[in-house]
């Protein structure tokens, strides 16, 4: 069995310190156990400044002045302890988050099964109540401190009964008692709200223009700041996938979400209200509508609408976390509304924890694409469970803590990130650092490689979104269609289609539009073509997809026999873990890779070049 | 809400007559009230005789005498009152069933659901338990008596716990119970085990061939029968879609079912065996093996190993239940070995009760294919469950009626069926009865045209079996690939294919071999054949496929039309209800038609000749 303390803080052995409400005297004991942990003395001296998140760690004369304020003292801590076990220079000037609001949301259902989960169930809650071991929850809260991660959503915005009751008294004591625990560190609460919740508590309707609906939702705003003060908000998925929300009443986002944001923010409080809006009851028969364009189309033109308080939680693509999306043209649009950028560490589309998938270098495009326009704040769909290891496959906590320290630092920094992340948590060195280092690196390459073409999306299975199945989403109402021909793949999402590409800025767009600068990993996402065009190098796209197909599955056998090298230089049970993943993603990536190549051969009939296997 | 006696019986309105256990005095009591119930008095003298299913209507000077044996005098007394409901010629010669053991199985979970059922719930389980209308139960036993029906499996051949203690002291109490309620109408039962049964309940294994599990077997099957000494036997559904069986333990079939047949034999007990075994983790690659051939490889070498009380249940055709497929070839075979024909009216691939599949017809061709090897049994897959109306669809009672009628004079006869059908439920004359039996008679054949074509099955969506995806089952392990490209589709069956027709007697292979001689219904079934093949009235197959599904559609559409002519005709709720299923048939047939055209489009490319809309 693993310990569960387990992941870049392996100096830290049990429980966490004692909090008696002194944050100082807290950060001074977490200190103490984690130098004892680290077998390490040193002369530090801690001091509270008036500053919120930040930190400085200044060498001095005998050894080190921590700095921060409330919470940034506790970072400070954690980061001087992680510095010090990883052998880096320690002393660090002054350091400001770069979002403000570093979010985790969980997608956890009360009955204990977590939506999209693949470490295992819910930390929080068995059979439709709270049901937590409170040494576990500290240790967690700790590890999401140590990254600066300070708000988590703690059940899933697809709010099932009874988690709508949260906000109610009859759960309310329940979410007081979970903050209290994550309290000492910094990490606040946010709670996912059912829209629709007056109308079945006590009124007909939940009409956010309706007087008793405001005065319903102010006394239970009122009630649950009584109960928990420092509670960021409230996080809201409207009129999304079958979710209640405004548009049952005939009223826009703004004005939905206005009937929240007002209540909150007497009481401090932020709305968090998710973008994720399109229709999900298309007719596939309908190529107008293309559902990258509904994030924009619903949003765009209400800019300036929302109160100061209410935040847009904008998805990283306009799908839904595809292996490769553009950035969601929302980000570069309504300057006057605030915003934040959702990722997903949870591995949905991108291998379920069992095949690698090293997230930083997809966010460091992301970050790379928005610019200047980057939003204030940030959150990740987490990958955490109850497994021992907390995110099932062991080399996915890299990305969790990859989260963590790009919502602090605003930079993805995909190798810097994985090296310290190894250092911290295996203490690999040399030939056995690279090894691993390179493993992360070309995770992600990989598994595009092996799984979607040129930013051909939605080939995965639609049970699950395990597993490759190319034609499982035609014809369905989910809005995601190939439309692949015996000719033609791709399609044109620009203006001589369904004019996806002119929500972009200008340069954006045209860079996209134009076939020969379009970003060849997109050409199809952006572009019908036929099968036969030449790419840049000269390789048509059937053989592309071939190469890439073969290319792909050959590196998932070369991330096993890579792994295969670290035995020894890994603990037995982080081997065994990642091993049994390795040799499962292997299996994925020849399936995905015979599939995609026979599902567009049968179309096009186009032999391989090289005369690989390909199957009837 | 609907009268639970509706169906063929209108004229029985409440609840049955006790039963004392003088099948006579029962029979006299049941003429009584069907008498009452119809408004009529007849002079009627029953005399009972040594015979079993068989009875005779003879016309005295003063009336009728019905005679029969102990069930048939209860089959007689149904028949006279149908007869008379119908306005029929009352006087029967004396008449025998074809078919032995008249059997439905009930897929029902103790859960409460029913697997594959689309009526409902079951009528037998809630909550893991037996519950039911005692009333409602006796109902049913009076319909299934009513069209001869003699044996029901009452738990799902799919066993899962506590269904599998059905056999064991502690449920065995209330199959006890349950078969006293049957008793009187001559339908005994038949319980489906899990053949692992042993292993989970005492002993280390379920191998067939140690001595301690067939020690294990006859004390079970010894207390069995001590508690119901009348049940048919058991239904073993083995080695089939990850169901335990005697390949587990590396025993032929043979082997495995001696092992239950002997002690069930000593008893006066069958053991109906399910040929439904295949292999359904195939590798999608793997173009040699074809599921279709599985039968047969599994059982023909067999013959003259089994014991002679087991019943071989072999389904229709070589899949499963598809819309159009060739008879299974083991019916050709196995002389020496006992067999059922297994079909199915629950319509888990015909429509779920939605659409309108009146089944006679195939049943007619299933009958003419099978010719002199008619096996000894029957069965059908029941469609019933606890709606009021008993199949959800008030006109899918015409397929159990049908069923019951066909397993007694092992003829199909659709317009004679459903004339009596329609005659029975709604007394329907003149134009109104041409209408509904028109309905009935083409439902079918509108069917299959916008669904399958020309014998390519599995179009079904993979999850729940109604509604349209190609693909869906492409790449799956479950054996049914269409294998498409852009200039052939259907599946080559003949000895340079597969080779499943070589498993046919030499003049059916022979038909079927041959492109021109092969049922064109089946034609891409057996053979595998480019788009622009010229089929025998000069069409090529992708303009039939065109034709049949805007044809399908159509006809769907003038379903409905009929249907509201007969608005007044028959009873509101009925109207209302068959209705209401109709209008979900016409979306349903019309998203068939687009989705199956753009599919094969996207492959062929080649235009309808007729220019109708084909989306892109």
């Amino acid at each position: 069995m693993y310990q569960t303390e387990f992941a870049w803080l392996p100096f830290f052995k049990g429980a966490v310190s004692a909090y008696g409400g002194d944050k100082l005297a807290f950060a001074q004991a977490e200190l103490t156990l984690g130098l004892d942990g680290l077998g390490k003395k040193a002369n530090v001296s801690l001091e509270q400044t008036a500053d919120g998140d930040g930190y400085a760690i200044l060498k001095t004369a005998v050894g080190y002045t921590i700095s921060g304020g409330d919470t940034g003292l506790l970072y400070g801590v954690y980061a001087f302890l992680m510095k010090m076990h990883a052998g880096q220079e320690i002393e660090t000037p002054p350091t400001n988050p770069a979002f403000s609001l570093r979010m985790l949301n969980h997608w956890d259902n009360m009955t204990g099964q977590i939506e999209r989960g693949y470490s295992g169930n819910t930390f929080f809650y068995k059979d439709n109540r709270f049901c937590y071991d409170e040494n576990r929850i500290r240790r967690y809260a700790r590890m999401l401190c140590s990254i600066g991660i300070n708000c988590i959503s703690i059940n899933n915005v697809n709010v099932h009964a009874p988690a709508d009751e949260m906000v109610l008294p009859s759960l309310l004591p329940e979410v007081k008692k979970l903050a209290a625990l994550f309290r000492p560190f910094g990490v606040r609460l946010l709670l996912a709200i059912d829209y629709s919740l007056p109308a079945r508590h006590g009124l007909t309707t939940a009409d956010p223009l309706d007087r008793e609906v405001q005065a319903w939702w102010e006394k239970t705003i009122d009630q649950v700041y009584a109960e928990v003060p420092d509670l960021v908000g409230f996080l809201v998925k409207a009129d999304s996938e079958n979710r209640p929300g405004p548009y049952m009443y005939g009223r826009n986002h703004a004005e939905g979400a206005g009937l929240l944001s007002k209540p909150l923010k007497k009481r401090g409080g932020v709305l968090v209200w998710r973008c994720f809006v399109y229709n999900c009851k298309q007719d596939w028969r309908d190529t107008a509508t293309d559902r990258p364009k509904a994030a924009y189309d619903n949003y765009a033109h209400l800019d300036g609408q929302f109160d100061d308080n209410v935040i847009l939680q904008v998805k990283n693509g306009p799908f839904d976390f595809q292996v490769r999306e553009p950035i969601t043209p929302l980000f570069y649009t309504m300057p006057k509304t605030v915003k934040a950028l959702e990722v997903q560490i949870a591995q949905e589309y991108t291998g379920h924890q069992i095949d690698l998938f090293y997230m930083p270098p997809q966010w460091e495009e992301y970050l790379a694409q928005i610019g200047d326009a980057r939003p204030k704040h940030i959150c990740a769909v987490t990958n955490t469970g109850d497994d021992e290891n907390w995110t099932g496959h062991d080399l996915a906590q890299a990305n969790l803590y990859g989260f963590g320290r790009m919502a602090w630092t605003g930079k993805a920094e995909p190798k810097e990130t994985a090296e310290t992340w190894i250092e911290l948590t295996f203490g690999l060195k040399g030939k056995a650092m690279e090894t691993l280092l390179n493993m992360l690196l070309v995770s992600r390459d990989a598994y595009e490689k092996y799984t979607a073409p040129l930013g051909v999306c939605w080939m995965v299975r639609t049970q699950g979104h395990y597993g490759v199945q190319p034609e499982g989403y035609e014809y369905t109402p989910w809005g995601t269609y190939l439309r692949t021909t015996h000719t033609h793949l791709g399609l044109d999402r620009t203006k001589t289609g369904t004019g996806y590409a002119l929500q972009y800025p200008d340069a954006i767009r045209d860079a996209y539009v134009n076939v020969d600068t379009c970003d060849e990993k997109l050409l199809l996402f952006f572009h019908r073509l036929p099968f036969t065009y030449r790419m840049k190098d000269g390789r048509t796209i059937i053989q592309r997809i071939y190469d890439d197909h073969f290319e792909g599955a050959e590196m998932a056998e070369g991330l096993l026999a890579a792994w295969k090298t670290l035995k020894g230089d890994v603990p037995e049970a982080s081997y065994e873990n990642v091993l049994e993943r390795l040799e499962r993603q292997v299996v994925n990536a020849k399936e995905w890779r015979d599939v995609v190549n026979t599902y567009y051969h049968r179309y096009c009939l186009i032999a391989d070049e090289k005369g690989r296997k390909i199957y009837d």
